[in-house]
């Protein structure tokens, strides 16, 4: 039955009762025996195992009617540390954060994902160990770390699928590459998905149902429905940049088809608009460059290219329904322009039902949110009740 | 934190230990004992609860080591019964089940919608009783009624939406005026998203991304990711009938807009297209009607109708990324063209990752599956840890 998944098999372990302590508060022996049910004497072998783990840490004493005061134990969330890396095309992004996604460090260069998974994941690793120094921290205090990466990405099994503009990356283990450096559990996704956490957890954290789309060179969205991240079956969802933009030409696109959203308003293909046209411009950020210097026929052609992803995002919406379009990527940075073509089209185009609440508005997280959701991606998966549980019978095992 | 929003409050309540019942093994006090690390007498307090609920029953013995052999306990699915009712524009479906959403009983019967909430609502209620007596069952072993309507429906009001084929409708307090005839919970939600539930959870029970489609007079969709129904932030998720269909003509539809995919490939439509041909045709029974019985033209209508319907699902598939697509409706029976049409397009116009493992199939439970939606909609709310909880907080104020 449906209402069986969201149980794991043994609800009642110390895992699942770390869960609780994951909202901040202090709690005591004895206030976790009323919250729980269980007994004394399971909730302080529990207690015992989590702060030796270093999950929990005493907080202090609490409040008592009479006799010694009952000590408090709380989450710490500067346990341990967490790297959070976002690749792009031609340029990296690094941070190191605790288990509540907040960066302790960060740092960026120009790297290009064309020179392969062996030196990208050699300069990956080392910079790493050198930011988590910076970072006043130990290798061995990082518990894991969350990558990013500009193509599709089978997330489960944490490799490239035919990924367009990374040449021999196709099916690279990367994490199993990355453990030969750094031998911490590696999470794998596309940029747009750690975006897409990382926009949802630092700005809309209480946002149940939000479409993220990054604007760039190439288009791609993040779908959060009902208040996490959906993948889809093969974690391709929310890859929007082939769609037929409706009522458009039948301009030609690099994967075979016509008519996709890239061909007609990914950074490349308004920088060919503009080159037409006599304007000299070869990347997005040259798009966004002239924009901000007043190009008024750059203005033109990023608002066109906002009504033709508007186009794709009103079916976005009249199918998904989401409260909040949170429009990110280096296009995003070009004023209103974007934004104006988006919301002309989307309320033009959607069923009234769908677009009454919805409200369309640009990132302002400053190109962080792909480390910080890549981090949190981590701290997600090895705070789970599941996770805590295994650490612990591998400890007791190995004692 | 994400991770949180999995767990209640009070995780290891008697509402939760009847999770673990759920998957029909029967279990023992002491078995539990192990099972959850919560006390015996605690343990032996939540059986007394959940056996007095009527939720568990006494299960035989269990084999034993020595001694008195120990009591089994499971979950007794035949309980209770719950309603599942489908409404369409001009027809009702009732089917009584168990908490297994199992049909117990069944009527169905024409209805017009358009005779507005009073008069239909009074014959649901009245239909329902006299159901309930035909599987055998008293009034007062109804724990719950879920209802489908054919138009939008803000699922957490249960309240219509300005739905555009039910006069009188809008914004009526459906479960407060069904609770003026039965005193039980009432959830409605709107057809299609009834049917999906149905076919997930009677013919693809495991499958965690699938896209529902119903094709008939109108078009709409139901989103299963990660293994649940995704109603969007206000209830109109699938609403895909709007969508403008990409490469299309720019056909008048009556919502106001051009191009759309109700106006281009619904029941009317197709009809209106053979009329136009000088074949009578009128609604959408009368299409597949025209199909079956071999005529050319509506063999070729279908077929094209499938193929705006596949222009429609490519950008879905693209966007979902789901592992299967069911599509039923009345059109779905008119054989092999409709089915075709969307296979065609759909191959052609999504990216090779999210088609390669993509199964297109029709539906196969024969009009059944909104009754079973409905009724398992209503379980799994009434049988989830928090409600249950709930019931028993209720009876021990009562006592």
């Amino acid at each position: 039955m449906e209402g069986l998944k969201k149980f794991p098999p043994r609800p009642t372990g110390a895992g699942e009762m770390f869960q609780l302590f994951r909202d901040g508060v202090p709690r005591t022996r004895a206030g976790l025996v009323t919250e729980t049910g269980q007994s004394r004497s399971t909730i302080a072998a529990r207690i015992d195992a989590l702060v030796s783990l270093g999950l929990l840490a005493p907080a202090g004493e609490s409040t008592s009617t009479g006799g010694r005061p009952p000590s408090n134990f709380a989450f710490d969330p500067t346990a341990r540390v967490v790297l959070g890396i976002d690749l792009g095309a031609t340029h990296a992004r690094l941070a190191v954060t605790d288990l509540a996604a907040t960066v302790l460090a960060e740092t960026s260069a120009p790297l290009a994902i064309t020179d392969g998974p062996d030196p990208v994941l050699a300069w990956v690793a080392e910079t790493s160990e050198k930011l988590v120094a910076t970072a006043g921290r130990r290798v061995n205090e990082v518990v894991g770390l969350g990558l990013g990466l500009p193509g599709p990405v089978d997330h489960t099994r944490g490799r490239p699928v035919n990924p367009p503009i990374m040449p021999g990356w196709d099916d690279v283990d990367v994490p199993g590459r990355l453990h030969t450096y750094l031998p911490v559990p590696v999470l794998v996704d596309n940029d747009v998905n750690i975006m897409t956490l990382g926009e949802h957890r630092t700005t809309f954290p209480t946002e149940q149902d939000l479409l993220f789309v990054k604007v760039a060179t190439g288009i791609g969205a993040g779908i959060v429905m009902d208040g996490l991240l959906r993948r889809g079956a093969q974690g391709a969802a929310g890859d929007i940049g082939h769609i037929a933009v409706p009522g458009a030409d039948a301009v030609p696109c690099r994967c075979g088809n016509t008519g996709c959203l890239e061909a007609l308003a990914g950074g490349h293909a308004i920088a060919a608009r503009l080159r037409d046209a006599g304007t000299e411009a070869a990347t997005a950020a040259d798009v966004v460059a002239l924009v901000r210097a007043g190009d008024v026929l750059a203005g033109q052609a990023v608002r066109q290219a906002g009504r033709d992803i508007g186009a794709v995002l009103a079916s976005s919406v009249s199918l998904l329904n989401p409260a909040r379009i949170v429009v990110g990527g280096v296009l995003a940075e070009a004023g209103e322009h974007l934004i104006a073509g988006i919301r002309e089209v989307i309320y033009q185009r959607s069923l009234p039902l769908a677009t009454q609440h919805l409200r369309i508005t640009t990132s302002h997280t400053g190109g962080q949110a792909g480390v910080i959701g890549a981090a949190a991606m981590v701290t997600d998966q090895i705070l789970a009740a599941s996770a805590v549980e295994a650490l612990i019978a591998e400890r007791s095992e190995a004692s």
